[in-house]
């Protein structure tokens, strides 16, 4: 009973660990079957491709489709709580990454199994939690985490704005220049606002040329604001996260680099 | 008298508060009610939709008026100065919301009346200052406030660019290639420096496009300027409020939010 | 003599100065002048417009000339060395918006005397030179000429990065795609990398659109720089202003807003 | 012996170095030459020029390979390490500049010989390598080699996010609307998440635009992410090279790159 119970925590540690030799090898090796499975999904969807190389991408998505079941199995049965794991972001992630192909025997081919298939791209990110680790990442996400609220009122913004723009310029151009409808004219106005512009839709009388200049205008002033908000957020995180030790007293951190007393409870903090 | 002004006053704190329950109950509801009724404004105009689902959209339309005429005149009666209220930014709003579907019994329908009932969707706006009050997007809107003269004169600064170089493009590429006139000219230097490049006005000849390039380099370093005048304001924004009053015993200042021991002597810096 | 010398001080002041409220007043005036006489320029070049309004803006045009040419003269009449402000680079742009005009009697009427007439528009800069005493557009200005070296190196990398990248995509995708030269495939790689997109020149082989991928990428990336070299350099021009003022004993400035002695000479610099 | 070393110093210093007047006017002469020939390749591409100057064009590259061949056998031999700098990286890329000329007598001319021409422009980055030395451009390359593993993170994510994008997008609008296959609608979402926007590969359908809509939003948050890495880096870098060591007499940082006295305790700083 022992013996299996480290035999499961060796297979753990080299399946769900990034610091071994071994979990390191695991690791790569599966990103690039990972890799190559989807970049296989990718070029089935080429006619050209598939009518050439169809036969040989299709064993080739039973193959890695056998070989991730053997994984996901393998993690079920290594991990301290398998249903704990099943029902987590990535053991769903990998679940749905093998499914697909198994549904495609019972049901007909449908394309939108594909983008099922594709999700397995996301399993890449086990390896940026692996860099997380490393403190590279991290303060880019806490980052973005704070600004998550000031971001979401911008884009309430954004998105109100384009309604109203979208709507005056369906009423400026009308359905004979291209802006068939108001949905249309704010999709139109995001185009714009966002400085993508397509050109699928463009304004032709002088008016709406002139109300669109204002637009361009307006998205190239508030594309300022989100940069700003990441960046102000960021600089935060790099502060904190730059700052001395926690006090040897109260035990609290968050002290400037320069602070020589403990701004809680007033003690030394030494050289 | 004093019961009919307790029913004014707790009438108002569910309407015009936030606080309460009742409150936040009554803004979800109208915040629901006001999505709901722009998207049934944005679907009318779909002409496949309005074939079919016509009759129901002039319904939810009618049934939506009366629904805002109701809350609009609960609103003036519960407000203490009703008459201050009906000439506030969002009693106007409120009132534009409601009157161009009566208007439309008298007037034939017309689409300049559907951007006045677009104009609804700015009412979410007054969640937003209910967010305000949370201190999140505060910050942002001084940060903005106060890079207003900068951002005027950096736009002023655009407009003239974009003047000069649409007309400097409407000699070198003249009408035969797209460039009709000076005001369309410029329209496409102001759709090239905003990055947005729709294509439907683009150089042909080889000046035409060395002179675009130029333009467009232009307008790529040009966005740094509103980027970096909103970001160094926001860190100011920051800065501000965040900072402590100086020390009393050293008087010496730049202690952070939290500190409540001098950094630099050691003293309590007090409540 | 000197009666006629008050009477040349007073029309400088109103001419050239902006403080007193005739200064202010003729600025207006001018202002509203240069704008009308733009527009009149930009409208004469619409077809529809001309046909229709032709003599009214020819005898604008003509109006306008007179009134500048009177302004000009004035101008030279009170500067007290008047060949100075002649040669000064206001002094050549008010001579050229008025010159194209005179021209035009005598040359036959071209394209090519547009371009100058529109440099009128530059003559509303005297009214940001007054903003500028107002120490809105000063911070900016500075951060701008402090950053100019980092910029230039800057775009003479996206530049040659535009070259190489050009050539690569002129060799992928090949004149039948629409990559006819190299001068039109870097034109190409500027239009992708700034992100402006016209969509004129595209991709149509799979490598021809993964090299646009990656090329799209690095534009998106490369973005980064001149927004932060501006932003810290504004950050730095904002520091410098907000600093203490300068040392009672050596007379040098630079104290940082916490600094209690001259960083200079040792001095106390006082509360 | 020592005569020819000294002979061999001279022309080192001259050609290598940036320092004497000698070896400046080498560098201006080198950089005229270096643009003119990269100006004629690409001219070279051009059909009518070619018709019409195709033999200058072909005595001046000529022309140009022999000056260029004279200066690396210079180079090799004043360099104390001849093979040292055969195998640097500039000394690739001036070989690479010789090569495809005579190549082109041996082999049928073709185009693929052309990047390697055109990668001379890389031979201008010796004056970048000058303008280094000046410090200019120093923080800049520091402040991109500290975020480079952030910024390769946030690629990563962008191409995963474009691959989940632009499968989603060929679910939604299919093959008849331009959605040919997921390489290509990979290729769309990477033109939109950058803000680029083609125009070649545009949604037809109104889900198709509401899901494009999305991904544009998308892009324009997500160029925030970029810009304020390398902001905050640049900013680390600017502060780290202008920050003296701490005080000798109370042991506080923070001094200023000027300061001469600490500013907390008066003390001289030292040289």
């Amino acid at each position: 009973m022992n013996s299996r119970s480290s035999w499961r925590t060796s297979l753990y540690t080299i399946i769900f660990g990034h610091t071994t030799r071994a979990g390191r090898t695991f690791d790569l090796i599966l990103i690039g079957a990972i890799l190559i499975s989807v970049a296989a999904v990718m070029l089935d969807s080429v006619t050209a491709i598939r009518d050439r190389w169809g036969p040989i991408l299709y064993a080739a998505e039973w193959a890695f489709t056998i070989l991730f079941t053997i994984e996901y199995l393998l993690r079920l049965a290594c991990h301290p709580k398998p249903w704990r794991y099943a029902i987590s972001f990535f053991g769903i992630v990998e679940l749905l990454s093998i499914l697909p192909t198994y549904l495609s025997i019972i049901l007909p081919s449908s394309r939108y199994l594909l983008i099922i298939r594709i999700l397995r791209v996301l399993r890449v990110y086990r390896i940026l939690k692996l860099v997380q680790y490393m403190g590279e990442a991290d303060r880019l996400i806490v980052a973005l985490r704070e600004s998550r609220r000031k971001i979401s009122i911008f884009f309430l913004a954004v998105v109100s704005l384009a309604v109203i723009l979208g709507s005056g310029m369906y009423m400026v151009e009308g359905p004979s220049n291209g802006f068939t409808s108001i949905p249309r004219s704010v999709y139109w106005a995001i185009v714009t606002l966002t400085t993508v512009g397509y050109g699928d839709v463009t304004p032709h009388t002088p008016w709406g040329q002139a109300l669109a200049s204002l637009v361009m205008i307006l998205g190239y002033a508030i594309i300022a604001v989100p940069t700003s908000i990441v960046t102000v957020e960021l600089t935060k995180a790099h502060g904190m996260s730059s700052q001395r030790p926690s006090c040897g007293s109260c035990n609290r951190a968050g002290h400037a680099p320069d602070a020589r007393y403990c701004k809680h409870c007033g003690e030394s903090l030494g050289p």
